[in-house]
């Protein structure tokens, strides 16, 4: 790294968080992106919708993918715009990942001969639905564009690596009663009653915590929504809990669904109902192949588990072994405070670098 | 009473039913009660909007109100029709309170010279929203129509007295927690999960059985409404359940709610939201009342409390000592199947006329 590095990371992710790109607004993020990768004429840039795909050709023998998400949760808290305090930058994004982009827009533009061949990828609509997601539609419609030995993603992870990720489920379950006046209870049977043992059950849950690579995955149960009532002097027949279970990428979402069932069907009755709304697999952390095994290496820190569902899963889903990593603090990411700072910039450019130009 | 008694009031019943009066429109029924009244030249009648009120002026020592409401709940299960399977009426407001309306207007019609003055009230939108109740709006505007000694209210009892009433309480209660991704949730709090406990509480509750006037009132506490949740992938900050309280009328409605902060505080925490959304006094049984302990005697059964909230509580509220009182089963209210019998019918005609003539 130049003495410089640092100075103009920081500046490039302030540009970039001055360019507004909520999720499906991306369009003059993406231009801004294309531009920069333009002007590298060692890479091959195709634009699918606001989607960006940019590869070296230099007939490595191995490729990595470095991917990342251009949208941003809306802003809150006044976070709309860039505001520097020192070499740390505040704004919408600036750790969830525009701070991850700068980065990757550096060594894209600074490496032009890497000792693997590199395909970058910048992608829309990562923080919403997953039907709206640009990683899935490339994945769907250009396969050949996202081919790779292995892949990185931009999340943040505090410049370490965090593996494979978490698979979610989501379930609503339904308790039946029977309805009856308020004042004569005893005729009826009151849902909600029901939820009782079931929260307490949710809420009770002790997640398994296997060990993978290496990293450990906290399997976590909770509920997310409730619902229920008939009217203000009706004991109700019904109650609704959607439950979100993060399961570890050991298991399958079958086996998560029917771990679920083990837990809870105690306290289930004829006639209540069991919906499966949501189901994500999740990703192992594939720390074994070489090229992830030499990010762990180049970040000089210990991996951890990714607890949370991230495009790692999208990879794997298509047989490419990735990992997380990116500058900035994760839990920051959607909070109004979220920052990063000029040295996280320049640790992460430098642990990039690295791995995209040591011998292989 | 004389033979063809049963006979006439199930066809007055008949009729009654066969005139659609789903509250806020009861005006042809109302217009038929009034042609019924006008009939009966020892009445002077008054009709204010859809209500009507009768009353004698013989001049006696004592008057005693009589009131029913003309209003049903909507029709359902296909009761629109009044349907007649031997001596037995079903249709809408079969049993509340039509079977009542027509042993009012058969014994208005048939005792022109009562031992006490009579005071008839039909009044209109008994089964919506308090704001609307004809009873309250009779009190509000023309308090010196139901002025009495006593009053009676045509609640399907059973044919035996129902006295008193309870009173009933309804508290939205907030639970406030801490957001947070579903995949850490312990850098939040769960405040759905804090139902689990409350709604334990609630469940697990026994009421009091207070014995006034020798019945028992059974005190009961259910959830009615529950609601939270933020997002599918975010541990909830808030949820809401309102809870309904019935209590014995030997406590006002501010010792009712003291005594469910006492039952539910140990489980609330500061931040959390306590507030009483609906409160109606209840009125005690007052069976001491000369009248009433006559009605009670001319049922020649025990009385018997009435758990949820009538109208005994507005004439109660307005110094009127006042039982429920009519035929059919009180549990059919509101039901599809709802029904009266003619003997039903003519059981409740003797007792009303018994009590109206009886020498004081």
């Amino acid at each position: 790294m130049t003495e410089t590095a640092p100075s103009r990371l920081l500046g490039l992710a302030t540009a970039l968080v001055a360019i507004p790109s909520v999720s499906h607004q991306e369009t003059l993020l993406a231009d801004a992106v294309e531009s920069a990768l333009r002007l590298c004429p060692w890479l091959q840039v195709e634009r699918i919708g606001d989607n960006l795909v940019a590869r070296t050709g230099l007939g490595r023998s191995q490729r990595v993918v470095v991917a990342g998400h251009l949208d941003t949760v809306p802003p809150a808290g006044g976070n709309e715009e860039p505001r520097l305090e020192g070499d740390v930058l505040y704004g919408v994004g600036a750790a969830d990942m525009k701070g991850g982009l700068a980065t990757f827009l550096h060594v894209a533009g600074t490496v032009p001969e890497p000792a693997v061949d590199v395909t970058w990828c910048f992608y829309v609509c990562e923080e919403v639905e997953r039907r709206h997601n640009g990683l899935r539609h490339l994945w769907a419609e250009h396969p050949g564009l996202l081919e790779g030995d292995a892949a990185i993603l931009g999340e943040p992870t505090g410049g370490r690596v965090e593996a494979g990720c978490q698979g979610t489920l989501r379930v609503r379950i339904e308790l039946v009663g029977a309805r009856a006046h308020t004042a004569r209870p005893f005729t009826g049977r009151n849902a909600i009653h029901r939820l009782g043992p079931l929260l307490g059950a949710v809420a009770a849950y002790e997640g398994r915590r296997p060990v993978l690579d290496g990293c450990e995955y906290a399997e976590q149960l909770q509920a997310v929504a409730v619902e229920g009532g008939v009217a203000a002097n009706v004991v109700p027949d019904r109650a609704v809990v959607t439950v979100n279970h993060r399961f570890a990428p050991d298991r399958d979402p079958g086996a998560a669904d029917a771990a679920l069932h083990r837990l809870l069907d105690p306290l289930l009755e004829p006639g209540d109902a069991w919906e499966v709304i949501d189901a994500s697999a999740g990703a192992p952390p594939a720390l074994a192949h070489p090229v992830l095994a030499s990010l762990v290496e180049a970040t000089g820190e210990a991996p951890r588990a990714k607890v949370g569902w991230t495009d790692v899963a999208t990879f794997w889903e298509h047989g490419v072994p990735a990992a997380n990593f990116g500058p900035a603090d994760p839990l920051l990411a959607h909070t109004p405070g979220e920052h990063v700072s000029a040295g996280e910039l320049a640790s992460a450019a430098e642990v990039l670098t690295a791995l995209l130009t040591a011998p292989r």
